[in-house]
């Protein structure tokens, strides 16, 4: 959904095997938050409906230190606009400071105005405005070749 | 001196000490390749001369699974224009295949033309311009704010 949301789902190549073999290990490579519902009704034990979620796992800054990049942050549309980004932000905000973070880094496609400016409002600023930042990719490809592989 | 390249010391808030403990652990933040000199003339148990280093570690897409960030790159300005640069890529570039990475991120300043040709000649590109990413950053006090910390 959040692909599709983000008009790249041609890029998704990952199972959900190695998204599982992935994050669950002794080394996780990445964590993550879920938005969930609790049953509707008075099934207290019945489960929960997966409404957004928020993805993120531990980089590192020569000026900062210990950092936290949010890869994935999703609301199903249906469940928008009642503070669930927010929260799942906060959340991640949380475990950042508790492992020694001091920044908090993520990055947004620019004709998303609605995200950049629930981000802006938390209090996060825009480095590719500011200071002029560009992300670079080396696909597969482009990495063998380097490598001669 | 990278962060005075980048017109950006003021930045700069982290000790030596932080650097060597979330460097050298049993789960480092960070991994570093260094390009060192061999020592001049007949003395080869001598002391290298460190030219440049590139300091990476692993990330996640959910997209296309493990992933490699090249935090930093640099080479000292004297020893620019021999390959140092490229060498230093390739070596990240075999690491993070060795890993089962699909993808080599980095971020580059939009006035550094010499860098971003560099990275557009070795193959990578610009997601920034191609496809509208930017990049934000919250603080350590927009995070506290954000934990109500």
């Amino acid at each position: 959904e959040l692909a599709e949301y983000e008009k790249l789902s041609d890029q998704v190549k990952i199972s959900e095997e190695a998204l599982r073999a992935d994050g669950f290990g002794e080394n996780p490579f990445y964590h993550c938050f879920v938005a969930e519902l609790l049953p509707a009704g008075r099934e207290p034990q019945g489960p929960c409906l997966a409404v957004g979620y928020g993805l993120y796992y531990f980089i590192y800054s020569t000026w900062k230190g210990r950092s936290v990049y949010l890869e994935d942050i999703y609301v199903k549309p249906e469940y928008r606009g009642q503070g669930i980004g927010s929260k799942l932000i906060k959340k991640v905000a949380e475990a950042a400071l508790e492992r020694g973070c001091s920044q908090l880094r993520l990055a947004v496609l620019d004709w998303n105005e609605r995200a950049m400016d629930l981000y802006k409002a938390l209090g996060a600023r825009d480095l590719t405005e500011a200071e002029g930042w560009h992300s670079f990719r080396f696909e597969e490809k482009a990495m063998r070749e380097l490598a001669g592989k």
